[in-house]
Formats: C-alpha cells, structure tokens, sequence
C-alpha cells in the first residue's frame, strides 16, 4: 500500500498519484530523446515538453505528499517508491522505440490529458483546479505539436506512414485504460473532485478521429485495454528498468542535493 | 580512489578488479539476452555463459577484497560502487545490440580471455593461479562456440554477413584496450603475477585472423583503440544504465539476502 492507514484522503491521494505520475513517468521517457533527436528543433521540443511534464508532476506530487500527511515530498515520491506503488497509465511506461513512436504515444496521452485537464479545471477542490488551470495551457500545446507531427509523418512517405501505422497499432491496446473508472474514480467524481474517465471518451475519440484521419492512419477494430497501471497491480516490465534508471542518484547517495 | 590508501597491495588489487569487472559486466551484459535469444538452445548457452563470467566474478572480485582488506565482500564490490570505479574494459560494456553483435563480443573478448588466463595459470600469486585454472577451462568452451557462430553467421547469409561486418567495424576500435600497459600492468608482470599485456596480442591475432578468415569478415584497417575503462578514467555512457539496472536491488534495499 502507498497510503498509510492514517492518511486522511486516500482518494484523493491517489488520484494526485495518479496525475503526477503520469506526468513523471512520460516526462523522463521523453527526455530519454535529449541529444538523441533527429534534428535539434525536435530535441528541443522534446526536452521543453518534458520539463512541462515534470513541473507539473511537482505540484501533483506536492499536493500529494501534502495529502497524504506523512511528510513525503514530491521528491520522495519520485524517487523512493518502486514500481508497484507507481499509478501511472501503461500507456506512459512504454518505450520511445522510433521517433514516430515517441510522438504518436505523446499525441495519445496528450488528447485524453487535454480532456482531463479541462474538466479538472471546474474542479471542486480548489488545489486541484489550480493545478489543472496552469497545466491546461501547456498540454494545449503538447497536443497541437504532438497532432502536427502526427499528421506529417502519418501522410508523410511510405516508409514514415507505415512505422506511424506499426505505432498506432503497438499502442492502441494501451489507451483504453485511461477511461475505465474504478472504486476511486468513483469517489473523486462523487465529490465533484474528477470526472467520471469513461465520460472523456467521446472527446477523445472525436479529437484523435480527426487527427488519425488527417494522417491517413487506420485505428486498429479492437479496443481490448491492458490495465493494471493506474492501479498499480499490474505494471509493464519496462517500468522498472525506467526507475532503475531514473532513481538511481537518490538511491546510490540518498539525500544528495545540489 | 577504489582503494583506500591502506590497501596493502593496491596493484594485485586493482588486478583482480580488472579481471572480475570484465567477467562481471561481460556476464551482466550477456545475461540481458535471458528470454529473449532467437531459438531456446542459443538462450539457454548464453545463459550458461553469463553464470560461468558471474561465478568467475565471485572468485576475483572476492579476492579483490580480501587483497584490499577492508572488509569489502565481491556482492559489495559488484553491487556499491559507481562506475567510475569500475576497471572493465570498454568493450564488454558495449550494449548488445543484436544476437550477430553480441558473439562477435564475446568471440573478441574470449579470444583475449583465453590468451590472459593461460598465461594466469603460471601466476607467481597462487591464488591468481588456482582461479586461472579453474576459468581457464570455461573459456576455452566459451571461445569454441563463440568462434563457431560467428563463422556461421559471417560466412552465412548476405544479411548475415552484413550484419557481422557492421558488428566487427563497430567493434574493432574496443579492442586494442585491452593489450596497453599501464603502472599496474607494469608491476603486476615485474612481480610474476601477470604477463604483460601487450605480449598477449600476438596470439590474439593469429586466433582472431583464423576466426575472421573464416567468416569471410575483414578485419578492419585501423588499430585506434578507444581507452579509459581498465584505469576506470572514461566509461562509456552505457555502463552507467548497466549498473542502473543490477545495482537497482541492493541500492533499494540496503542488505537484502534471499
């Protein structure tokens, strides 16, 4: 269990879990990019959105720790929880693979964080509203960008078409997770913290339709949906090679500041 | 510094360093490919090949320790130190890449190995000479099948013969580390321990030019030699993801036994 037995707003704290860790989790794998790119432009863009996604994973892991109550700071939870206490979608965890990968699975979240972020925006807890106000603008431009590139690549040569087809139909299986509700949607969205994720879909769907549709990609028929994610009972192996990486410092010299 | 200026005998120290970290990284490396090889019999030989570097590993990082005298176990040196203090060379921390680039590694570093611990076997230090009898007869095995491989697969398909060319020009510039002396390698031969290194290229060539002709491979003209890993000064960025993911464990979780 992440929360102990005292933390006096288990929902919520999860549900803060599960918004920052998105956004870490994706953070870090796009700035896997940096010095990587194609060209500079691209690498650039790639590490200007992941630092987006993790400064907004400070305030969600902030309002976490907050919540919890146990004095654990967004750092302390970054850093020091391992895989199974991660409430990250799987969609996240997976690898960057190729360029058009990185940028369909960016394109992908972006659409549904674009949704949740919005409707967060009317939230009844105010921290949460904040958040989700100043987050909002940035994943904007996210979608637009991710979108473009999409588009571009979609319609772009046979070779580009075909990798963004193999992408698509690769992380398809990943994207229903995000808008199947569990015990703790529930309770968030009763009291008018969250939305229901199942009432996200029809945007979504109508968004990334369109976008797909711009870039002659075909959405695969099945919407069989890998879970286990954003509950943590089930996360991809990938996960913890990425936080073997990724905590390595706080764990090799615990405590270590600049 | 590895060695605290207490260490009685820093040069045999730093030798069995050499020694267990390239058994050690070489078996982490080739232990990777667990579950994923292109037919099971070649999974399960790579497996045996990664446990016999391993449990060469215990026996030289294990006397590393005992010669250091510091009360540092081989699981301490393998698991809590960063890679700067590792001396393995370059080339068994190279990553993977496919299963032709993997035999090719290991075909040059058995053929080096092979050639380094015959000559161990007459060691002036006997411990140095009870392990080198021991590894000696595991490696003349490992190079066989290695050697094997890679002639089937150079000598094999168009594809596969690409495949091993690009391996062996990527390769080649990590392999000229292993013959450079330095101060250690200087005492360690005036003192019987250890040959000088660069007497073992001779017959390093003519097993690797038999090797190569075989496979219809060309050797490549250069002799540039990437440098840093046996004196520890410059590791490639890849052993630091390496350690990353081995360390992860006993970094997590200080002291854990099974």
């Amino acid at each position: 269990m992440t929360a102990p037995a005292a933390c006096p707003d288990p929902a919520l704290f999860e549900f803060c879990l599960r918004m920052g860790d998105n956004t870490l989790v994706l953070g870090h794998r796009v700035s896997e990019w940096c010095g990587h790119a194609p060209v500079i432009e691209e690498d650039i863009a790639l590490a200007n959105t992941a630092l987006d996604l993790i400064g907004q994973t400070q305030l969600w892991l902030g309002l976490a720790g907050e919540v919890e109550g146990a004095g654990r700071s967004a750092d302390d939870l970054a850093f020091l929880r391992d895989a199974w206490d991660f409430r990250n979608l799987l969609l996240v965890e997976r690898p960057n693979r190729d360029f058009g990968h990185t940028l369909l699975r960016q394109c992908l979240f972006d659409a549904w964080h674009l949704e949740m972020l919005t409707a967060l925006c009317g939230s009844s807890e105010p921290r949460v509203s904040e958040i989700s106000q100043k987050a909002v603008k940035e994943v904007s431009y996210h979608l637009e960008r991710s979108a473009d590139t999409v588009i571009g690549l979609g319609d772009g040569t046979p070779e580009s078409h075909a990798r963004m087809q193999d992408a698509l139909d690769r992380l398809w299986p990943y994207v229903g997770e995000a808008f199947l509700p569990d015990a703790i949607d529930a309770e968030v969205a009763a009291r008018g913290i969250a939305p229901d994720p199942a009432s996200l879909r029809a945007g979504f769907d109508a968004r990334i339709g369109a976008i797909l549709a711009e870039a002659t990609l075909s959405l695969p028929d099945s919407r069989f949906a890998h879970q286990g994610g954003k509950t943590g009972v089930r996360h991809t192996e990938d996960l913890g090679h990425m936080l073997a990486t990724m905590q390595f410092l706080q764990r090799a010299y615990p405590g270590a500041t600049w």
